[in-house]
């Protein structure tokens, strides 16, 4: 039987009113905190735990289903557990709209995938005009038909979100903002050519837990929650132009915004 | 038994590759989405959704527990099945750390839970000097001590977030900081009259289940993320000048910021 490294896990606290799979857990918990098992890294077996422990294979595997429910773990099949990577994209708000980008014609999420030294893909595109719903209609004012635009990106082949852009139709229809590529610098560069020049962005985000299509859309493991977050496009005469709806996995991505002090 | 309101769940679809339970939880879904059912309301009796779907009792079960794991509705014991309610703090961050609010002394916190209806409460409150980890000796330079101010804020009652402040303790020690009541206008205020001018904010946000002693803290339902933010304070000069670690009830909150289109 293989010995663990040794100091990596202690032994269990036999005077604790804490069950005994759960402090199992929380050792496992604290050492992928402190980095003693690293992103990737694979646990200890089953096998190994269960000899270090000196406990039954199922409390191993419930204390291993714990930290999985965490996300912080993923089983694979026959191969063992591993350290779940932590989210490797960093998306930076303040940036990521700034018109210089639009300028040269690289899409934000390209920029970011390529900072985080990943391959940038899109799929699913979809662009249709259809009835709004009563959420899209009160951020975009009054639009009761809008143009909407689905896509889902990846990077490295796996899917990190998924978003939907609706516009008002006045604006959208018979432009390129309705053809499936509408051209460098995307539908933010065309908004400003029809003369919509961006004022600023409204982003709001919330955390959940997936609905049963978001899980299939976004090969969500288990126990990874989503980023919701909805951003509204605003002219320089203050009128909505754009609502962005994105559904994002949460363990692919960190949000970084910058906030002024003054 | 009592009839369902008309039209507000449908038929089954025999026809559907779909297990039964998984169609009626997702009839029930739609039906929250759509305000069918609304914030706070009951879903109908699992007797009376027994009846109106003509399934086992056991099926319906299993519904309701994909959409509790979803966190969109709570079980009460003995009295049923509720539709959670949605984030009520509108958290603007654009505006929570102008300099405005720290004149008039008003915490950040307070003005949310104002606007929200609810009445703010802090406890937990503790205050220490203690050893850095990597992490946020990595964020604040090279400081291997720093002060820590943990707090646990609450809103009518329901514990809302967690945060703990770090500071370089030879900016903090021996100051108003380390004092459990820093005075009006927080320690942000305080930082300023030290001669540490605040000059703008980096914040960080993720999303992740939360670990056990979270879903203590927090009192968390099942099926709720925390929303995991990190927000470093920097000085005109540069310096980072304090850390912000907070925890956050995924259902409690909506983080909204503004960002210039320029």
């Amino acid at each position: 039987m293989a010995a663990l490294p040794s100091g990596v896990l202690g032994a269990l606290d036999p005077t604790s009113d804490r069950a005994v799979f759960r402090q199992i857990a929380d050792q496992l918990r604290e050492a992928i905190d402190k980095g003693r098992f690293k992103e990737g890294a694979k646990l200890p077996s089953e096998a190994e735990l269960t000899e270090h422990f000196g406990v039954s294979r199922m409390t191993v595997r419930n204390s291993l289903s714990i930290l999985q429910s965490e996300g912080l773990v993923s089983s694979e099949h026959g191969r063992g557990v591993f350290v779940r990577p932590r989210p490797p994209v960093r998306r930076l708000a303040s940036d990521r709209f700034a018109r210089r980008h639009r300028d040269q014609g690289k899409s934000a999420f390209t920029v970011e995938a390529e900072a985080a030294g990943s391959r940038p893909e899109v799929d699913s595109l979809e662009v249709r005009e259809e009835r709004s719903t009563p959420e899209i209609s009160a951020r975009l004012g009054s639009a009761r038909k809008v143009l909407a635009r689905r896509r889902r990106y990846l990077m490295d082949g796996k899917p990190v979100e998924f978003a939907t852009s609706y516009l008002p139709l006045d604006i959208a229809r018979n432009t390129p903002i309705a053809e499936p590529n509408p051209g460098p610098g995307g539908i933010y560069a065309r908004l400003e050519e029809l003369g919509h020049r961006l004022e600023h962005f409204d982003e709001e985000v919330r955390a959940r837990m997936p609905a049963p299509d978001e899980v299939k859309t976004l090969r969500l493991a288990s126990g990874v929650p989503v980023i919701h977050l909805v951003r509204t496009a605003y002219d320089t005469e203050g009128r909505a132009v754009e609502v962005c709806d994105t559904v994002m996995a949460a363990d692919a991505y960190v949000l970084a915004y910058q906030l002024p002090a003054t």
